[in-house]
């Protein structure tokens, strides 16, 4: 009888401090392109249900404060360290975190890490209904089952063990021709594999950018250099159905390490909403004063195509850049052609983009 | 003849730097409000022309920099430190800054500070054509001229000797009964004067707060609480003439130390423009979620007007504030009464306000 | 046999990212004072073995990065809301935590927090060699077995419920009576109890400061006013029972929100050795110039006693600011008066303080 | 007679200002090395007495809260762009910061840049006793009159134009031979001349690190990687003579854009003094971990030389690193060789170094 009333007072007590450090987020400004919305998505991390290190509601609080809009939480399927004082139970995790996830506005995707030895290494099967049927030990039947259940699967961290063992191997294959593999981690946490990303682009597989996140998240430390990785999906809307559909489709972009990767109509699209050129406000003689905004959390990075000038144009994440430029005066400033360094859409591929000055 | 050749270099290089340091633009984020844009003003500001340490340009540069919109360069008439190296020339300052300010997009306005011994202290004349006629030692001969130039007159930190030497007297007496007086700082730089908030609203004067700079800018460490205490101007469109109708129709809001501080009709806009509630996205029960963003630069304080919860609201500037409240399931969430500690319509009068929540 | 293997390389990936996350540590500055070594505590802190949200290690972890010296994991002993997944074990969190601390150098100090309605409240034990004997129905028996462990005991957040319920109470007299009650927080996370620490000076009872933290830390923001409200332990050296030695001797301060709270003695140690004096640098006339340096976190906010000047002085932590003060020429500048006024001695008693300039 | 009382007003309210934003100082951490202390020196500076665009004591308040101890106003002085508004005085901006810099324990080094076209290019003469004679158009007989003043010459930004114009040339060959030449700035503002920095390891001239800075300086955002390019020089004392003695001596190093760049033994002697390693806190089996500081500014970067582990260190600014390595229980662990990436004695050569782990 007592010991129910302590207990009562103990869940006041907790809400209240979740409360206040959970009720503030800050956005990730990417803007939306036309015809999607820019949701900011996690598709990769751990709790205590597996070898991560916090209660699953941590991973919803996490996403809110930092402005993400999806997570899925995928806890190892077989590597279950914390087994002597939580007993396994796939599926808790999610359950745990669903109502945290609905008070907050932040769309929960169930989901799991099947990991083997490399090769051929984890992958992520996300969307899952139940995850019990994939804890099996026959590698391919795990597939079948994520196949069953319509999940969105795809290959983790393919290099994290080097170049050679994330070399494309006979399971990548077989799991592909039965349409059982459909997209692949270009960037996990701190690392970008360039071979991954090459294969995506071969392969035509889905790109990915996860946290991977096992710790608690240290999101203080935001900065246009140092942020989550993470993946930006364009979806009809925001529902879970809209953001299958929309991996399916293809249509994402990694955010890692102040460079955004994926394919070339997404990042155009990107780069289009994002930096916003105005109209001169100022001339004199054939110089134009022209301010450009960059409403995205980059830092973009701009190198001249030919021999114009500037030769190169740094804008800042969230701020306006003074542009000073040739404009014979009866003529209307040209475009300007340029590289966007940090907008890559195969490795080593810079997209390319033009500042076009609107008429006054 | 090769003196001149130096020169030329040496120009280049000088406008090599300017543009590195100049180019990159924070905005100062207080959105518009219905029928005006919100122009960021400081209407007070010192060179090497009077006390002053930097060359007029410095001033347009910060500006650019730091997000303002409007900025009157306001050197001391009668004081001028630096005359035995720079003599005397009260328009020059304008002079040099008016390309610079040209080049940005900010509106330079041409103003002087007329500067007494207190009382009467110090007051500010901008908007003038011509500053030489105003050097005159007959105190009241200065208005006269400023007025025929049709310029706005403002009281400067009036409290800067303690309020018993800011005490309304009858220089401002008989400048008022003459139209020659129109505004008050209610706050210049660290200082707020709530003698001189009272007498703003009072005598119907038009609140101000400026920087009152005279050392270069330290605008690396803008936060809600330390930025440059400055003037929001409610105009209908980002003119000289504009800035000056809504100047002499009172329209202005003063940032200060996380305070806007102004009279009831602009601070209830501003607090309405700024806080965008969303509809509902939960509901368990008699109890909804709902996201609240504050768009402005205030961290914005909350206080519950009767026996509600949440007793205190905190929203932070320019991020999201997850709201749980009691709403029962039939009836439509009603607004919620709250004060805004930190919008001034008086001393020590905070702004009544109401969180509406709009339907699902 | 595969599955082992899989383990075997999950635990290589967890201690990879661990360590990466764990590495860096910030020290807290506050020096040493004379005789005793100034040790950074939390003793009050959560797991997810009670109502905490993260696996023991990461209290560990956290205590690293963030300059912590000493830590006590005190979980809950009655409230369990985790059970139904994480069967109750009161030693574990210790068991788990023992390791990462030793290869930090944290001290780790095994502790509970008994968790009883209110009156009479939450008190901490810590020292404990076994948990599971307090956990027991009888509230007096608990403090009994304590005791026979030689724990130390305080009475945790006594306001956390308003004044009214914080009321010192017929429990609190007993055990103290019995030598089973020796400490109170004055200061938990974001609160300060005025009423404890008035209780603190008037029974002699030693003040802790503890952050009680149940989410992950928050570390990315440490600043002078935003920190871990933790308590400084003066001890004759950094083992587990020189810290037991001066927490019996009273020997603390409580660093909270930018304010050091302890005894006389403790706090005036404190404030000699952060603040130094040099000899003036530079004389002008009866004008001296001296350097002041502030070796401690604390933003020191000085008041003079009586009419000299600077009337307010503003040290920031770990920097240096220059003083210019009246001394007349071949006298020796006199020590100057000083209220420390974030440095309290009871509840609104600030440390009196002299500033002593030495011979040039 | 009203226009005197006026004046004095003013003063007050000048120095009021200028004191509140001058008063605190960040000292840079680099700690002093063996037989020397280390000075923080910039010694390339502009005021409005050329084309920078600061009143000079402008330049004393920035280097007291940026923790310099020396500095060397350099204006031009040949390029005079302000003089239709302030009559060239070359003498004069040392004189009008001499007093500030007195007050503020700052070391003024009088100064001019003497400004040709390129080749061959600026110069900087410190340790005049008077700039007038310099102002003369024959370019050797400006070192002529330099070396009568015992000035320390250096060659400014020697790849500015880029390295064809930046080649060693005859007039440089010339003034070494008559040893009017002494050092080379091997890095400017935000660059650094790889070309610059051979020819001062081949022709053995001293290394200098310049702002060069024309505008205010931004020193709000002070980070490991964003500071003020300075020099570094190592003195037997505090004083203009000592560090004029150090200069002809060579006893340099420059601290770029998170490196130090200087000969081998200065940049050993750094090492050595900023990096701390602890005996062993733990051991466990044949592993012990260790604790090793940072005490300077660098970010640190070591790569391992050969296979041990870790591969690569990374030792922020100012913080305490965790270190874990493979120990056989009997012996000593012996020292590890470590590339210091960031510390450069020649172009793309970093100074090697050992980790010795002293006994437990």
């Amino acid at each position: 009888m007592k010991r129910r009333v302590v207990f009562t007072i103990g869940l006041v007590l907790l809400s209240g401090l979740a409360t206040a450090a959970a009720q503030v987020r800050q956005e990730i400004q990417f803007p939306d392109v036309p015809g999607y919305e820019t949701l900011k998505c996690d598709f990769h991390m751990h709790t205590v249900f597996s070898d991560g290190l916090v209660w699953p509601d941590v991973r919803v609080y996490e996403a809110w404060r930092e402005g993400l809009d999806v997570i899925a939480i995928t806890d190892h399927i077989e590597y279950q360290p914390h087994q002597q004082d939580l007993p396994t139970k796939h599926n808790r995790p999610h359950e745990l975190a669903a109502n945290p996830a609905r008070e907050r506005d932040i769309l929960l995707i169930k989901g799991a890490e099947v990991t083997r030895d490399t090769p051929p290494g984890h992958h992520n099967a996300i969307f899952l209904s139940d995850i019990d049927p994939l804890d099996t030990d026959d590698f391919y039947a795990v597939f079948e089952q994520a196949q069953r259940q319509q999940a969105f699967v795809f290959w983790n961290h393919p290099g994290w063990k080097g170049p050679e063992l994330g070399r494309w191997g006979e399971h990548q294959t077989t799991l592909l021709a039965r349409k059982q593999l459909h997209g692949i981690e270009v960037c996990n946490a701190n690392d970008y594999y360039a071979q991954a990303h090459q294969y995506a682009v071969e392969k035509n597989l889905v790109m990915l950018g996860d946290s991977d996140i096992h710790h608690p998240s240290r999101e203080g430390e935001r900065t246009a250099r140092n942020h989550r990785t993470l993946t930006l999906v364009f979806a009809k809307e925001k529902t879970i159905d809209a953001i299958r559909e929309a991996l399916f489709a293809g249509r994402t972009a990694v955010w890692y390490q102040n460079q955004l990767i994926g394919r070339e109509p997404e990042l155009a699209a990107m780069f289009t909403a994002a930096v916003q050129v105005e109209p001169p406000h100022h001339r004199a003689g054939d110089t134009v004063w022209v301010k450009v905004e960059n409403r995205c959390e980059l830092d973009i990075e701009l190198e001249r195509i030919g021999p114009g000038r500037p030769a190169r144009i740094h804008l800042p994440a969230r701020a306006c850049y003074l542009l000073r430029i040739k404009a014979p005066a009866k003529e209307q400033p040209e475009g300007l052609s340029y590289r966007a360094l940090n907008f890559l859409i195969g490795p080593d591929q810079p997209l390319p983009v033009r500042l076009v000055i609107p008429p006054p």
